[in-house]
């Protein structure tokens, strides 16, 4: 192998006690905490050793500096380990590795970016790859710098689908600054994995889905090293590193051996450390550290104050989708900043994403139909603040990676989401297609902000928002045209609504977005032909939810709200409106949604045959009046 | 190849003037719903000619007969075909095609089980393989049937990972009567699929994952016909037909070319259907006709009334998680009904559906760490009322399967869902494994039922009232032990609530479920100390709520409701409670819930910082009071 040296014997040698000694740590700790999982940890120990103290190039008092190596620790379980890399490598004190799992530390039972060293929480097996994926993508193609992305998996998390969807990513895309470690210790949780040790099957599926697979005694550090270095080298594909390793590993009586999963050693504990112990040959200071990166060659970015390169431009009354304006709003920004991008899985030509093409093809990345990964990606190329995600897809296929946007919660991401084609106004392709449940989805996700633009001024300034909103944003859009009917120059605020239509004889409040906005404004033309008043508000977030506005109108007119969502009943619109005047004594809410599997059909024939059609909304205001 | 006999010159004319028959229907259903995809249609033409007129066996006038071979069409897009062949079959008469997408007819855009001939409903991409593989375990291991499994799979879809997590469970259990086709027409919605015609790739990735792989020309007839014969005839492994298609095939200047996906082919129709017309031989009727099955071997199964063996037996008081009930109720089942199934990814030791084991373990199957296909093997296996299965796993990680789930309810799946370790109260392990957002996401699914148990009585009723309910059932479990409530013989409904503390005196209502149950129960006690006297109500199902109850009640305490739940605030219990009393003047709901992502630390220490602990019940009815 090109310019391959072997490591000194000392340097071997080092690199072993460090693994025994990332092994005690990890008992140590989880005793003290009476939870986690030691066993996890140690049939990967070679590997954290060899990675953090030969392979990897970083600074250790900088963790997240954009020119370090990056390491994703896809089975989470594992934390105790990684911890006390960290703490080996100098980070922080390894006393510290004893507050594992206490409420008031951050060294928490999985992995979060709480702590300065981890740039995803990890937890939910397999996937780790497709946030590497991203990170590597981005640092080949956007941040062209040396930096290697590193990630260790589990083989229990490898029959995630999401595992498979993201090593072909990698591979499409030559990602040969990624390498995936499989640590392949034999045992699941509660009974031994499907595959167990057969190390060919993992070596062909590998081969067979593009990557360099070397498979090696995962507790052999010299053999470790030289795959390391053979990844390094290899170029034009990503190499995966399939480790055979034993779960427990030089645990007395414990190694190998089921029912050991999430478990601390208890009563055998100081037995296995002084065991352990005693493997070490060098038990004081070692002469092995961190090697810092050869170079700083990662470019500056700036992602603050992201604007659209010019105001929207559109005639009051004009008819625009909501989805298309998107696709304008997005190649605006991205016009005006290098480092907005944007993701999509083969539906680019119908979310209109595809219109950043135009600025500049580079910064659209196809990920084709595998929704798990495309959320992953965006999650690792939104990472150390490399770049600004949109993510875009049919409204209700977020719901393929609603684990992946919980997960993105929790690794504090900054991913813009864009759900097109949602409710029964699509028409004729079905429920299948239909975003009945977005709104519920998004609003679960702590700290996300839920945008529901309802014409192609607000949608527009809906996705400069999100440029530049710390947390999840989930901008919803629709299939049909809608009537432009704000001007180009209404200023759009997260959290304010805007009413309107009113006059001072009001006596009820429809609220409605999107399509069912429209419906509501000529509800109100038609009740106002028979003597009804109706005040209407565009939300335009539904997440937060300018409760004042609603409150306040909702006591002007008598305390009636109506609302009209093209969603399910649970957890959208109307429950939004429930929950903000849930303290208010003398409102009532009447809510008007989807509440049954909808059918196909003309988009027009079916808001009226699920209840959100103009005539409903008409019915719903004279039933609220007579209550 | 055993046995293989070359069909006649005749036979093999008229697969192919069906195909072409095949074709001419799909060109004028999607010319009459002016939308749908007759180039994906083209593609698969002599495919579903050779399955529907030569391969299968089914009793065409009874399209769910148990016996029949099943098909699955995973690209479900390609509806207006299968429609095509069943009338082709006689069904029903080739005119109704015409009735394409309208807004009476079943003949939707995507498949759907109104239509009696379809089982599930196809159009989130991706799932038919792991339904079609529930559909082969039940055949191979329950039924002991000769019926098999079609299931045919487009290649834009095959890079989804839920496709690979279903192949490595096919051919993990030696699915021999399971056939997955492949339609490699080499193009996607919106650009060329990422491995376009490389059948070689293809070929390695399916021998890999344990397939026997056969690469065919897929518009040749014969070679399909030899090919389906071999899959008929291999033992102990599945087969994957891998069938290079041209997507428009012979539709003269669309075949093979971009951006004809999803499009009537509009003006050209014309030429194209008389194109097509002029490439049948035998323009009339055919004597070729669907054969049976050879013989009726199905057992008769009886899925009614499933009661469990014994009654609930706990001593009130008694520490009992509901987790565990859950397993003893299943348990209880299984012994009573032969057709009751556990599924579980790898947690049966934390979730307890491995007790079934205990009664006979070949009731459950351990689909490993891989969520989505558990829940598509789940609702294959209980497809024509072959079983009645229990999908188990840490509750947040059914969001991995939200898109199955949702598809589930299209699919008008009875499969019931139990979901454990919910909310902060699982303690050390940390956000990643707390599940705050499952009530949300099930409260959306249509016609869905959410229950909640609190102890171990309602727990192991709540699960046989699962059994025995249509639609998609959820039960929530809690991790930690909490007291038994309930006498043994009290009983429980489906919508009814039970007021477990109340006074003539009572000034307010607190409803918690699960663990905060027993907080509202503690708050309520120490209130009592202070003269405040609280009424509390546990609902047993979140959906359908018991909304009369809860009004009732609250009226009688001056209209004021405290909500507590380990959940987050959106979609949840409380937003329940404010829909289910948003018509009622003078009621006020104030909600406690878990506001924020959470950390680790010990259980009760947790439900104190986010909000939902004793004290901050006492401190929130305190607030109401003032109000």
């Amino acid at each position: 192998m090109a310019n391959y040296h072997k490591p000194e014997s000392k340097t071997i040698q080092e690199l072993k006690d460090i693994a025994t000694k990332l092994r005690i740590h990890s008992i140590s700790a989880t005793q003290a905490s009476k939870s986690g999982h030691p066993t996890s940890c140690s049939s990967m120990a070679e590997i954290m050793s060899v990675l953090f103290f030969h392979t990897m190039r970083y600074k250790v008092s900088v963790p997240r500096d954009p020119s370090n190596d990056r390491f994703v620790l896809s089975k989470g379980h594992a934390a105790p380990i990684l911890y006390a890399a960290w703490a080996e490598a100098g980070l922080f004190p390894a006393t510290e590795l004893l507050n594992l799992r206490k409420i008031d530390s951050d060294l928490e039972g999985h992995p979060t970016p709480r702590l300065n060293f981890v740039d995803v929480g990890t937890g939910s097996l397999g996937q780790g790859l497709s946030v590497s994926a991203g990170m590597a993508y981005v640092g080949k193609y956007f941040d062209k710098a040396n930096y290697r992305v590193y990630c260790l998996i589990g083989d229990g998390e490898a029959a995630e689908g999401s595992i498979w969807e993201a090593l072909h990513f990698a591979s499409y895309y030559k990602l040969d600054n990624l390498c995936a470690i499989f640590d392949i210790n034999r045992l699941g949780q509660s009974e031994p994995t499907s595959l167990q040790h057969n190390m060919e099957i993992y070596r062909r599926r590998l081969e067979a889905f593009g990557f360099n697979a070397l498979v090696v005694d995962g507790h052999d550090v010299e053999e470790l090293a030289k795959a390391f270095h053979e990844a390094q080298n290899t170029k034009g594909q990503p190499t995966a590193i399939l480790a055979k390793t034993f779960k427990g590993k030089y645990f007395p009586n414990i190694e190998d051996l089921e029912n050991w999963h999430g478990k601390p050693l208890g009563n055998k504990a100081n037995e296995v450390i002084q065991h352990l112990t005693g493997m070490l040959k060098n038990p004081g200071p070692l002469g092995l550290h961190p090697q810092k990166p050869l170079i700083d060659d990662v470019p500056a970015v700036d992602l603050n104050n992201i604007k659209l390169a010019s105001p929207p431009n559109y005639k009051l009354g004009e008819q625009v989708a909501t989805r298309l304006a998107y696709g304008t709003a997005l190649a605006k920004l991205a016009k005006n900043n290098n480092r907005v991008i944007a993701l999509d899985g083969d539906t680019k030509n119908s979310t209109y994403a595809e219109k950043i093409k135009s600025v500049d093809p580079t910064r659209f990345i196809e990920c084709f139909i595998a929704e798990q990964n495309v959320v992953g990606v965006a999650i690792g190329a939104t990472c150390r603040d490399r770049t600004v995600a949109f993510v875009s897809a049919f409204a209700t296929f977020f719901t393929r990676a609603f684990d992946q946007i919980r997960m993105g919660a929790i690794s504090q991401t900054n991913v813009n989401f864009v759900g097109s084609h949602c409710g029964v106004s699509i028409g004729e392709d079905g429920p299948s297609q239909m975003g009945l449940e977005d709104i519920a989805m998004f609003r679960t996700i702590p700290g996300s902000t839920v945008f529901y633009p309802s014409d192609a001024v607000s949608a527009e300034r809906a996705i400069e928002l999100a440029a530049n909103t710390k947390g999840i944003c989930f901008v919803r859009t629709s299939r049909p045209a809608t009537a432009v009917i704000y001007k180009n120059e209404e200023p759009f605020v997260i959290g304010k609504g805007k009413v309107v239509r009113s006059s001072s004889k009001d006596q009820i409040l429809v609220i409605g977005a999107g399509v069912t906005l429209y419906e509501a404004l000529k509800a109100a033309d038609e009740l106002s032909k028979v003597g009804v008043n109706v005040r209407v508000i565009d939300p335009f977030t539904i997440k937060p939810l300018d409760a004042q506005l609603i409150i306040k109108n909702a006591k002007e007119v008598g305390g009636r709200i109506v609302t009209v969502e093209d969603h399910y009943p649970e957890g959208g619109l109307g429950e939004a409106v429930t929950s903000a005047v849930a303290l208010e004594r003398n409102v009532v809410v009447k809510k008007l949604a989807v509440t049954e599997v909808p059918r196909s059909g003309p988009s027009n024939a079916l808001l009226d045959k699920y209840g959100i059609s103009t005539s409903k909304i008409v019915a719903a205001v004279q039933e609220v009046l007579k209550l």
